[in-house]
Formats: C-alpha cells, structure tokens, sequence
C-alpha cells in the first residue's frame, strides 16, 4: 500500500547502488530495508541522510548499543510505527536483550509524563540547572 | 514567575517531608528540585510519581547513566525545558561528559529527523522487522 | 519581548474593535488577552478564530468547565507556555479547584505515558475497539 | 503482526495472573486488552502501570467519565491509535454519548490549532496569568 | 475497521449534503473524503470545519500550491497517516512534482532535527531575533 | 542563561572558524546566530549540520523563501521558540511579508486541527490516496 514505490536495488542507478553497496557492507548484511529503498527516489537524500546516519550512529563516547536504543527511545516518543519496529530489530541486533527494551520503554513512559508534568504546573527551572560548567 | 507556589520542607507536611526525604536520601544531596516542590501541593501524585521515578530509574539491565541519557533523549525531543534543564544536569552527575552529549544531541537530531521521513514517504514496515521472536 | 506588536483597542480598527467587544461581552470581563491582540494583526484570522472557539466552547452536551479542562490537558500535553497559562486561568474562572487541577495533571501524565508504552511495544488494536456502533 | 507476543491468562505466571484479575474485578469485566498482555512481558511494569492507572482513574474531583475524556483527548493529540481505540470504548462504557464525543474532539482540534498560533506569534504570558493564587 | 461510520451521500441529511455539494464544487470534483464523511456525524463541526479550511486554503499572499505543502509539512511532522496520504495527493493536484515532494520532505527532516538541537542545546534567543519590525 | 557556553569566533579553532565563515559567506552576512555557537562545542556536528542545512535550503525545485515557510511551519508546528523566532527573521530576509506570515500561521493551525480530527475520529485512508503513481 506504499504510495511511493520502493526502488529495488536491479532497477536502482549506480548512484543509489552506492549507497546500498555501502549500507550493507557496513551493516555486514545483505538487506537493504525499505526506509532506504523509498528515500531513493531522492538520491541526493539518499546519499546525504546514510552518510549522516553512518557518521552519527558509529561507537564514539557511546557505544553502538547506546546509541540504537536512544533511537528507539525517540521513536516511541515521536509514535513512529516504522522507526519502532526498524529500530527495535536494529537494537536487538546490537545486543539489547528484552530486559533492556523493558526498561527503555519504563523510561520513556516515566519522561513523556514528567515532562508534562513539569508544563503543567509551569515549574520554574531551579537556579543550580541554569549554571552549568 | 511560577503560577504554582513551591512548597518548600520547611511549610510541608510530614507525609510530603516524607517523600522529601527519601529524595535527598536515594540521591546523596541535600537539594530537592522544583519540579518535586511544585507537584507537592498534590501529596499523592508527589509520591506515586517519586515512587515510580525511582524504581525505573533504579540499576538493572540499563545502569543508571544510560537511563539518564534515555530521559534526556525524551525530554529533548519533547522539547521541555525544565526536563532538559534538570536531566543534563543529572546526566552530568551520573558521568556524562561533553563528548557523550554531544552524541546522544546528535542520536536526537537524526532520529527526529528519520521518524518524519519515513512517516512522510509513507514506507511500509519491512516483513522482517514484523516478525520478531 | 514580542517579535509582534500586540494591537491594543485604541489602535484597533471597527472590524477588530468589535471582536474585542464580542469578545469581552461573552466572557463578561474588560480584558482582552495578549493572545488575541497578536492575532489581531490578521482581522480574518481573528474573527475566524475566535468565532470557532466561541462556537466550541459554548455549552452543549459538555459544560464550561469540562471544555476548559480538555483545553487545558491538550495544552500540557503540547507543552504551550502561553496556552497553560492562559487556560488554567480561564478553568479556575470556571470553577476549577486546585484539587480539579491536580487531577487533570495525573490524567495527562499518565495517558503520555501510556500512549508510548503502547506505540513502543506495538500494540495492536484488539477486535472488540475495532467494531463500536 | 504484533512484534511482542500477547501473554495470556493460561500462560501468565501467578503474579501477572494477579494484576489481570485485579484490572477484571476493578472494571467489572472478563477481559483484559492488549495493551496490558504486551506489558505483561515486564510483571513489574505491569504492575506499577495497572496501579497507578487505577489510583489516576478513581472518581476523585473528577468523576470518571471526565477522566476518560481527558485520556482520549491527549491520546487524540499524541495520534496514538491503539489509546484513541480503546480509550474511546472505554469512554462510551462511562456514558460518553456521540454527542460528547463530538465536543471532545472539536476541543481537541481547536486547541491544538490555537497553540500553535500562541506559539508562532510568540505571544508573551499575559501579566495577570502569572500571577495566580 | 473504522470505528466511526462514514456518511454516505445518500444517507446524509440536506445540512451534511449542503456542504459535500461545496466541496465539490470548490474542488471540482465529484469525489468526497473519508475526513468528511467521518466528520459528517456533527454537522455544525463538519460545516464549521469546511468553511475554515475553504477559507485558509484559498489563494491569498500564498498561492494554493504552497499551502498544500505547507499542510504536508506540519502532517508529516505530526505524522498523521490520514492527512500525509490526502494532503500527498492534494498537493499533486495543485502542481507537486516529485521534487518538489522530496525538498518539501528534506526541509522538514531538517528542521524537525534541528528544533531539538536548539531545545537541546538550550540555545538562547539571539537578541537581533527578538526585536523584529 | 544558556547552561552551554557559545563559542564566539574569537575563541573558536579554525575547523570550527571556516565552517562560521561559509555561514557568513553564504548568508552575505557578518553574523553567526547562537544555535551554531552552541553547536560549536561539537566540531564534527557544526559541521555535518551546516553542510544539510545549506544543501537542502539552496535553491532547487523549491524556492529559498518557500523552503523558509516550510521551516517555520514546522517550527510552530514544534513550538520550538529558539526556532520560530531565527526562521520567522530568515523568512522575512527571504521575502516573507505579513500578509504570507499570517497565511502561513493559519495552515498551521487548520493543520494541526484536522490532523487530530482525522486522528480522533479513526478515519480510513481512501483508497483513491494509496495507489498514488
């Protein structure tokens, strides 16, 4: 039911081929999921949002696992049915076992409400917040 | 400015004394945030909310910086100053340092990004990522 | 600090004077609010709004009261500074008591919340919330 | 096409068996929805979940149809699909009538439009709203 | 599987068809909406509804191709299944090319990223953004 | 009160000063707004973020000032105040007149209205939208 087609990799141009060749030789597999094959209709997108996501989600002061489930943690947040179910099976990948996703859910059930909480009764931002290193 | 009064340990009852204490108690600091002296006036949210707060933010799977990070990931999204205000600041004590910031700000960003993409090319979830074990 | 004038009623032209009465005459008070006064720099859109919000907030099958509180949760819950303020005030005019306030806030808290744990664990939809009359 | 198995009362452990009759004696019904067997993965966040649902929804200074049109006005404005589904249900099961549901949402709609426009126009709080008792 | 009827031309009372028949001939087609036919069920917020969204939509300092984008914009970012279809198809008829939808697209990734870098960051207010003509 | 320092282009190293220099250098002007000096403290992220901004906001099959509405559409849409404010200043360098800014506000608003009328009422998309070419 897709409305926009999905650019498999035969019909794909060797721009796009590119970039498909380089998402699953770093992701070490043979699946391009369909996130990329619909933003392949752009292939500057394409190139510009890869590169992005491959720079940003490399280990650095956090490791990859880290980084999959603040990931995830954002798409619960944002209710993004695909980014969920993407991210969910990228983090299980990375190791998040189902404790974990547990307790990333727990998280952000408690934030989204704190959150509003703190809007709610418009709750000033104590003095010590503001006067960080 | 606050439209609510922050109910301090001096004007409070022993039941939101109570939960006063447990706070400074569970942290090692003598500080309690506005955010718990404003949701005060309601002694049962205040420790409903406490109680919650502490057991999911407790050590298991997740150790207590990654929640930290997880909190701040949601409430930068939802965009809730005081929340970011007050979790950068709990991250920080809890070990996040400039570089880990910078990252999870990063994570953010791309994922915010990414969930409108794909909700925008209306991309149907992968059969793959539907069946997970 | 307002990047827009507010138009105050000696500078308002009739079409947006007669607004301000309209509006001033329904809620029984000499006050127009900074909302209002922003929007007044679109006459059409100021009638058009506040001819809506006129027509919705009247009573019908929901009192005053009760609509000044779904205002008042939706505002939260997109965490609008202005709107908050705005609305608790008009709900207490109403008839809202702090106890009334602190309630809506568990509500709203609690439905953020459960709203992601659903998305996050992706619920489906059971058969029996799919046949309502 | 649910990622996370729905735990059924045959498979539940005793614990989770605890929490299912407990929601069914409280509701006055023999069935528990999906939302809570997929939480269910996670007895201790079923359980802190059920019980704080069931300390926020007991009639207080709300009654509880009020409360449940709060719940679906924010699951309205988070486009949560499963909370909009089994919130209206539950709803309609507190005596919301067509009626009223139809004011539910024509509050919804204005308000999250009206926010916005409080947001874009950067209108500044009005000096009377901040100062509340 | 909606759980709200759609009201059928047929079924509709003189009020409801009044306003398909504006509909129609607005948009010069003989085709109505499921947003519509749902909405339909109140016939005052069907008819308040259409009015606005004539009135809004019509050319103005902003030609009507621009405003469909603008509509997709905020849709995606709300990330509203419904509206992201109609509003897709919409902005094809009044001249959407398929590059136009991917800059559309692109933009709105873009600043759904960097609204939370700016709330992430807590980036202050630039002074010469503050006092606009 | 920004908790990050902003790095001024005195203090700044040349990595980050050649990126402050494109800034300028493509804007046709000498001044570097706070979101890029909060963003400075993460050279690889000022960078990458500069770099999508000035690709996907140069002319293309969209004009710079429509591309500018649409940042400012979903900045209100966001209610991102840092946002709102620079793009409202960068639409109208772009062109913006009031009578646009006001058009904008009001698809804005109608949108984010009907997004949760669609949302709320569980409307169907019709099959006419999904099988889009």
């Amino acid at each position: 039911m897709a409305t926009f087609g999905l650019l498999d990799y035969e019909q794909a141009s060797p721009e796009v081929r590119a970039v498909y060749d380089d998402i699953m030789a770093v992701r070490g597999t043979d699946f391009v999921g369909n996130f990329w094959k619909a933003l392949a209709h752009d292939p500057a997108a394409l190139r510009r949002t890869w590169e992005a996501v491959k720079d940003v989600m490399r280990p650095g002061a956090l490791d990859p696992l880290t980084k999959e489930l603040l990931y995830l943690a954002v798409s619960a947040t944002n209710q993004c049915g695909y980014c969920i179910a993407s991210h969910t099976a990228a983090a299980r990948k990375a190791g998040m076992t189902e404790a974990m996703f547990a307790e990333v859910m727990a998280v952000v059930g408690m934030a989204n409400a704190t959150n509003r909480l703190a809007a709610g009764y418009q709750v000033e931002i104590d003095e010590r917040f503001r006067n960080q290193p």
